[in-house]
């Protein structure tokens, strides 16, 4: 019985995932589901990539928090398009979630759309939100054995970003051992390491953003980046 | 139907839970479960504790993970009682883990156990384990706004740990949002700041200890800490 329901909650997910991605294919948005631990810096690197592309393209973001406006209020500075959901107790985002988020933003004003997840790295892998690419964050601070004790979202996402190596001189961080366990996890991993705060590695984001979204290319390279 | 079986899930959990307490009363052992995002420093601090602590009184841990022996064999260093659960996709750790668990533990050798949590500040929170005491931790580098985001983990804690405020200089984090954050949503809060680092702070959390545990408190003031 238990088994059955919980199949049932997530053939529903997938059926609302469906339709959200057809809303964003409709519109012609490219869609990011950001999750990672709290505090990795996923509201940052989503305003620094704000920052760098705003001229360019437009981009919304759906926050998503138990409680509070706070994240909503930080990107609002760099963008119109936020909208913030707070999910009470639950643990990670669903499709009807983003669903109802979508209500409230004008789709056809976007170009790519930032889905931060709830600060978790462990149940908003499995579920989708109708998100193109799904993006794992690990960070610095937060210790070099991270990707091997999380070994889903390490094979489930697209790409993997490794956040603050401007702190990789100041914390005890072996590079080569995380390196190592997503590589044994995933051996075509994608791995990006990066910092938000300095800037290192930021342009290879970029470059990635630009490549995955056909859209956003399509408008970015009307300008020259 | 959804919400009768998730009733039963929690109720099935609680009943075990009292089990695991009315055996933890029995074996005279004092239980903290203890809480916190992944890489807030729970590791760290139930090493520098064992040490501390190990000469006077005798420390077990339960560690839970996704994957890896990794806080398991960090822990074994200092002390011979320690089990790792492995939750696979289990974001937190349920009663009949923590019973599995003491089937492999000669509680009767204990003062003290940690249940170190899967690294999580959401669900862990809901799930009774049969402990004495919850302990929420949050850490300096993960941000100042994690408490007012995460309110569930604050008020139903017994204590609330910041961590890692050796960092206080070096990383942007607002101590006096953070400690109001906390005193809005549980004005009687405990909250002790302490760096398991340096060593800050470090003597009131073992004061805490003595204090709750009236066992340890017993064997404790055989000796001379």
């Amino acid at each position: 019985m238990d088994i059955s329901v919980v199949e049932n909650v997530l053939k529903l997910n997938d059926e609302i995932a469906v339709q959200n991605r057809e809303r964003f294919k409709q519109a012609g948005v490219f869609v990011v589901d950001l999750m990672g631990a709290p505090g990795c810096g996923k509201t940052s690197l989503i305003e620094k990539t704000i920052e760098r592309l705003s001229s360019y393209i437009s981009i919304g973001v759906i926050a998503g928090d138990l409680a509070t406006q706070r994240d909503a209020r930080r990107m609002a500075r760099f963008t119109d398009h936020v909208v913030q959901v707070n999910t009470g107790k639950t643990c990670h985002l669903e499709a009807n979630h983003v669903q109802r988020a979508i209500q409230n933003m004008d789709l056809g004003m976007l170009d790519l759309l930032f889905i931060e997840n709830v600060g978790n790295l462990i149940c908003p892998v499995g579920f989708d939100l109708g998100q193109n690419v799904k993006v794992g964050m690990f960070n610095v601070a937060g210790g070099d054995d991270k990707a091997a004790k999380h070994p889903y979202i390490v094979c489930e996402c697209d790409l993997l970003v490794l956040n603050q190596i401007d702190l990789l001189s100041h914390v005890l961080f072996d590079l080569k051992l995380f390196r190592d366990d997503v590589r044994i996890l995933k051996p075509d991993a994608r791995l990006m390491e990066l910092s938000s705060t300095s800037g290192a590695g930021m342009d290879e984001w970029i470059d990635w953003l630009l490549v995955q979204a056909p859209a956003i290319r399509q408008s970015a390279h009307t300008a020259t980046i």
